[in-house]
């Protein structure tokens, strides 16, 4: 497995499964001289962490970083930041009724035949537990990009949606409800429907809106590595994720041209944004936005048929303490992997031409 | 700009401009020994090209390629692939009236801003003329991966969408229209949409879904290089799509787990396949489908406002030989896009695990 | 700093300065499958170890390695193994002495000036105490390609050097004496000029010579990533390294080719081993085998003469533990690395051709 | 086979055998701004094109260079640069004799074995002439970093050598001799030892020493990738190479500390240079200087035995057109190499810290 490397100048590896010792990773590539403040990545682990409202799951993990290495004096060095997120909580017989049976929707089937082995505990390197480490690193690049904003929020559970969620601007009130929602009327629906869903012992999938404002003008590298790409790649690299679309996005796939193309004003900047800040794989200056679609949680509070690792029928319980919807839980892990793509582009950049001196770094 | 190359073992590196010399590219790492059927590549060339209907751009570009290495006695020999296709139609002054403005929602702005530099010419390396090097390169991924079979078709112009596209099973008529949809009847009246579209001097965007049949179980490498994450960014990175999805895609998002949940065979099969095909990031051996959004063109055959390079208004023609949509002659290049990331992963999964006798390759 | 990831498809990380919490590294891309033997990985950090004997440094490092994922039940699962080793002695009064100067050929400057900040504890990240997450990996490495002996020994200290290095064939004379030099009357010598440079204050340079047997024919790939030049930059990476030469190395470059080529044996062997067991960057399935040039130790028992960070002059003074030679503990790091090159090209070698049915991973 | 691409920003791709239809190469990642001389790119491959002088091999090839694009009215855009060199001399028929037979030291045996097939027509892409596309982009890469000095030039021929090559400090003799020695006495001898073996039949081996001059500080990112990792890697996958040594290099193995250490002056420079201009493997600002060794020629013109493909015994005759001595012509090599390291690191340093306002690009 070569594929726990995201990022090519500002780059996570991560390590770490559900119920091992711990999970964590390193970040390589981090420009020195950035100051880092810990409440915030803390902040960020908290919006993340399990239990931290009703609508969650209820398991306990206080996830509190430790920092290894690339940090002194509270600035970071230019040397790889290792760090660790210790797992407190396992509870590693709960899975014992699933070490020979395959989840429904779960990637213990595919685990199994790939590498002939598998760590059957919670899910193993499959579980959404790996993203802490994401969530970590996206906070340093927040902070090294600190002038660019990263608003992600709740725009859709189940069938209650927001409308034209890009153009939402007031994200005052995302961290005022469980859901995250920025609509405070929207949110207290869906955290009804949550609620709803729950006791049928049921889950629902949903959509994460971000909007990002303030990036500079040049991030992204054609033509394979286009900026939407490359977000593209970093958001279906989250678990559970099923669609991507950035600017008009798939409505737009039914428009004129005539409609669609965002003129200029004077200054470069466009009069619409159906771009959706990027044009040809590169960042406009505008708001970049997009959507992505998170779909229900495989693990139900209901009996499922399923078969076991020798092509048995059996019955899988339906237990365990799971989240009914993933999606406020995944907001910060959305604007992690966006200012991730962001600050390794906002990086890369910088080699795009020659400046001044040529001879000069 | 270190964003042409594709992939990781199997990789393609891309060049050209729409109206340099020639484009082309180089394939590194495919295995020796596939025998290259010539006519199959120029097949999926001809797909492509320009002039090939009624309803696309009425360009002439033979679009023949010309392999430099890598290929002796019609086998591949390990070593890297050089090819070219030549520009015979390079009509620079065509271009004139775009030198010093903008064209709206073009990637003029940008690379200018970007680079410093920009070559106006027919819009450069942001041109959609680079994907006939992709096509080439793809033929043979799809050469080397014999049985496993990639469909691609569209499944949407403007407002008209094929229902359920990916339970498509019959892909026989879909070279028998020129909208290559499968469906003759929704066939005719796209391709009347897009005749009425392009006498308005307009253009219209479209979806094109893809089904691909016989994939091995066990492609993709968690965790940020997901089969499905790989295949998004390889999407997204062809010019004028705005969005992705795969299996149940942004409906999903809707849905209950109990709905959704993907029931096991006692074969490993699932009873239903809202997978996608992939679970965990990695193939169940069940259908791979995905759907893809492409934007309507940006260059209509309208006077636009926009500016010039030194922000002043301008009016921009709206002339030339364009199409009125894309997606009709984008069929081949997600099929292409789709086959160079399979076989990437059909290479890397074979370092997987250990087989047999360690100490053998 | 991008530069702490080795290899392709068999990739170390590593993070850690001297005198931080810890350091350890991630193995990114070791196959599933392969049994770890916990004692062996002990046996290789016990030979990198400091105050293992009289003639190294008399620092106490226990060193030992927690695991914390990607190792289930004792077989590696094919998902990342991530490592630790705490930092148990961390003395960093002892170096506020070297806080505001930097020692001379040492990389306090440079770091100093690229990154603009420096953790000065014992050299921070420049430290050869990195290298101990690279015996980890490279102990992996090794278990996995069980049927490869590594076999790295100390061919010359100072002006003491053993004739023909490469043709020593008789290895168990290495870990009987402390200097790790197979021929044991040279041995003695070369422990007492390192007994005596101690007495002095000084250091000195020696030469590590490795012989690798049993590599499979055919790992390389050519051109840029010839056997022998990752074995190169792989050696290079290593603290103190000067030199790399392999097969018939410097010397070879005065011969005339009648004398240098390998003629064949009818079972593809050669008669002469001139080429180090590789041509044109492939293995041939002769010894590989290579010389690595170690410069003396830098920081030395004498007071130096050195600047600080504003130019002053000041006298650096020389005390700590330090190693009078580096190569008797730097034996094990040569074969980790020896290793970490194999065991990735082994991988990538599987990508080279179609095998059997091309439709099989 | 995955290994034709150099560099991680300044990326050069190439492609080619010695006997297809052409040679070339994609530069990726060369910034937007670079004005292009292609007088210098000429001059550099006339420096390594045979047939340039009497000691060199006569085969005539012009090895004029086609750009096809990146560059736009002789600047570079930032896109990739793409070119080919035809191949004008292919005379197949000259190797018929080797076609089934494996010539000695010659990687034809390897490649068989590896690949399964083997394009034998002038060892294929194992042939040097695959050089020239690095010398192609080793020029453009000089001309981005236009302070910089690149000397090489021959320091050893058989067994006469140059003392202290590193200590040359006037070059302008280097290209007024064949053999490219600065020191014309030396170069009359060493020229005279060349026709000497070449009447023999035979070949001889060299050295070519490189001092890199006004290299910035700061170059070389710790801990895998340090400068001199990236030359000594480069340097030996350059075809012949043997060994490669920086600084005091393997004689400095047999030195104190105390004569080893370079003291600093106030202005950060040092009073002696044995580090070679690197320390813990970042530029110092010093001169980078380095010996490579290079083996005699494998093609001999001598009878010698050899097996065939089914490993019965046979004649390998001595016959073509081949150089005696391969440094003269390797010069143009070598600096081309160490341009293309020095311009990746180069862009690579300009994100290793935050610049005065970290939300400018």
């Amino acid at each position: 497995m070569a594929g726990n490397t995201f990022g090519k100048i500002f780059k996570l590896t991560t390590f770490g499964e559900s119920h091992g010792k711990a999970i964590g990773g390193i970040i390589d590539g981090c420009p020195a001289g950035v100051s880092v403040d810990f409440d915030k990545i803390q902040y960020e682990m908290d919006r993340r962490k399990p239990g931290q409202s009703k609508i969650v799951t209820q398991r306990k993990e206080p996830d509190t970083v430790e920092f290894l290495s690339g940090i002194f004096e509270g600035i970071t060095t230019g040397t790889p930041i290792g760090f660790m997120i210790h797992n407190n909580n396992q509870k590693s017989k709960d899975y014992e009724h699933i070490k020979n049976s395959y989840r429904p929707s779960h990637a213990d089937f595919v685990y199994d035949k790939k590498y002939g082995f598998r760590d059957y505990r919670g899910g193993g390197r499959s579980s959404a537990r790996e993203t802490a480490a994401r969530v970590v690193a996206g906070s340093i690049a927040k902070q090294f990009m600190s002038g660019v904003q990263f608003n992600a929020f709740v725009s859709g559970v189940g069938e209650l949606k927001l409308k034209n969620p890009h153009l939402v601007n007031n994200f005052s009130s995302v961290e005022s409800n469980p859901v995250r929602c920025p609509d405070p009327k929207m949110a207290k629906d869906m955290e009804e429907l949550i609620r709803q869903i729950r006791k049928e012992g049921d889950t629902v999938g949903g959509m994460i809106t971000c909007v990002i404002k303030n990036v500079p003008i040049g991030l992204g590298e054609p033509v394979f590595d286009k900026l939407h790409a490359e977000l593209g790649k970093a958001m279906l690299s989250i678990n559970a994720v099923k669609g991507f679309e950035y600017g008009s996005g798939f409505e737009g796939a039914s428009w004129r041209g005539s409609k669609h193309n965002d003129l200029f004003n004077t200054d470069g900047t466009t009069k619409t944004n159906y771009s959706g800040g990027i044009q040809g794989g590169i960042s406009n200056g505008m708001d970049v936005y997009f959507n992505v679609a998170f779909k229900p949680v495989a693990t139900i509070m209901q009996d499922q048929e399923t078969i076991d690792r020798s092509g048995n029928e059996t019955i899988m319980q339906g237990k365990g303490r799971h989240d009914p919807c993933v999606v406020p839980r995944a907001v910060p892990i959305v604007e992690a992997m966006a200012s991730l793509v962001l600050a390794d582009n906002f990086l890369i950049a910088r080699t795009n031409s020659i400046i001044g001196d040529s001879n000069k770094i």
